[in-house]
């Protein structure tokens, strides 16, 4: 009997009003948990909350999941993954993935970039370095670009933080003809408008797409995995440069997506990347789509 | 810009022990909700938890998920779908999903059936009514061969029943020189035990699935969807024969697979059709295994 041959790449498809959305892994990590993943809690009640979510508490699968949203004709890539790696990776293959689901990279119109962190901003770039989606206008979060390239806090930051300066530096010299800023609290499309929910990073972003009736909300990194932050919206990710900061921006979203019983696609969300939210305690329970699969 | 192409269909593969179990979604039925769908609940109840459940409420959409096993080298399947429809249909599709993942009929050596309805059998047969897996051996629960190919019994059914006694008698009739008849308690292939959950129908049949330190309850038709049974395991679909015997079942099942916080298949489970239940008042929350992209 021969092996079972390896599963084709997934995507995901669903609609927000006049809008497909279409959710294309750029893949999965898993590694060990980390000591000190959740700043503020002790690594007991970290491995409680993994346990309590049915996870293994000794590592984590971190999700990657850009978003490909059709609006009024125009395909809108939002965030690019961690672009190609030296294969086999299970990072990097959101070309993989359009290429799976029939969509090349040079029909996309618009890149939206949510943050400046490399699993959203790499993908900009091929493998030899020239831009991924040679047709798009890429639309950046004007206060990430003041931040990220600018020369000062480039020198001031911290040893840890200088390699995130400098690949910003050298993806967006790469694209930097295509780039457009947007601000906060503006459409940068029509029907998505650009949320500010700084803390992860200074300029991070999170949307609102909104179309007929529908609404999505499309948070970025505004949480990491969900079995810890949505979970505990208090809880504060390694990664978020100003933790106060996102708790603020997070507790003040999610109280709304909540209460009004919205949508929400998570960059970092399991696959499919989509769920509602339910208020349960100090936290939110998170209630993932049911699979509606595609027709036709 | 040209339009979106479909997307192709999906699969889930996930690890039991040594087993390999990928989900082969036959496709999805979505209705307006029935009149007495939940036949000892008022219909504004049944509603309200679809939406507490963030579903519509008036429509269901039913999942149909047979199972690839690969078990020490053998290709078992446990239940069909409902074979080749006329196109286009949303179900019926498990010979496309067969295909999409490289997977061709005449390798399966194994199907197990569950039980007699339509969505479980029908799949047998390729749409010219000969057998749809030549070279399989079929597998199918004594005391449900017993009751669907009873003359007496069929004689005796009600009239609403007789088709589906019609449609066993004509599915097996194509297939019958491959049948083998199991027993409950016992185990029909290594690891995998068939465990009597009459009530659905009289030979309703679950299994669990041991390899190493890992277990798979199998649960088939024990819930229908489970926003609404696995919920309220008190709640009576439509679709069981003898409801007080179906929930009797179902409780004792769910009461063991929430206590061992065993992972849990079932066929009418939303796509990739694995999930945790997390005990909750009289009930049980549905927890959804997040998706890990199968490597390679």
């Amino acid at each position: 009997m021969a092996a079972l041959p390896p599963l084709p790449p997934v995507a995901y498809r669903y609609s927000v009003g006049s809008v497909t959305v279409t959710a294309l892994p750029d893949g999965t990590r898993t590694i060990p948990l980390p000591d000190g993943f959740v700043r503020n809690q002790p690594q007991a009640a970290v491995k409680a909350a993994l346990r309590a979510a049915f996870l293994p508490d000794d590592q984590l699968t971190i999700y990657f999941n850009p978003l490909l949203l059709e609006i009024a004709g125009r395909r809108v890539l939002i965030d690019t993954g961690f672009g190609p790696q030296a294969e086999p990776s299970t990072m990097g293959r959101l070309h993989h993935t359009l290429e799976s689901v029939g969509v090349a990279a040079a029909t996309i119109n618009t890149v939206v970039i949510s943050h400046f962190h490399l699993d959203h901003i790499n993908g900009l770039l091929a493998a030899d370095g020239t831009p991924a989606f040679p047709n798009a206008q890429v639309l950046v979060p004007e206060r990430e670009w003041d931040f990220w390239l600018d020369e000062g806090a480039a020198s001031r930051a911290p040893d840890a933080q200088k390699p995130a300066f400098a690949n910003a530096r050298r993806v967006f010299a790469a694209v930097e003809s295509h780039v457009n800023r947007y601000d906060w609290d503006q459409e940068v499309l029509p029907g998505l408008t650009a949320i500010g929910t700084p803390g992860h990073t200074p300029g991070h972003t999170s949307f609102m797409l909104t179309s007929g009736a529908d609404r999505l909300f499309i948070q970025s990194d505004l949480t990491n995995t969900p079995y810890l932050f949505v979970r505990n919206p208090g809880w504060h990710a390694m990664f978020d440069m100003d933790p106060d900061l996102a708790e603020a921006s997070r507790r003040r979203m999610l109280e709304i997506v909540a209460a009004e019983r919205l949508l929400v696609a998570g960059f970092h969300f399991p696959f499919p990347g989509a769920a509602h939210l339910e208020k349960d305690g100090d936290g939110y329970r998170f209630v993932p789509v049911p699979w509606v699969q595609a027709r036709g």
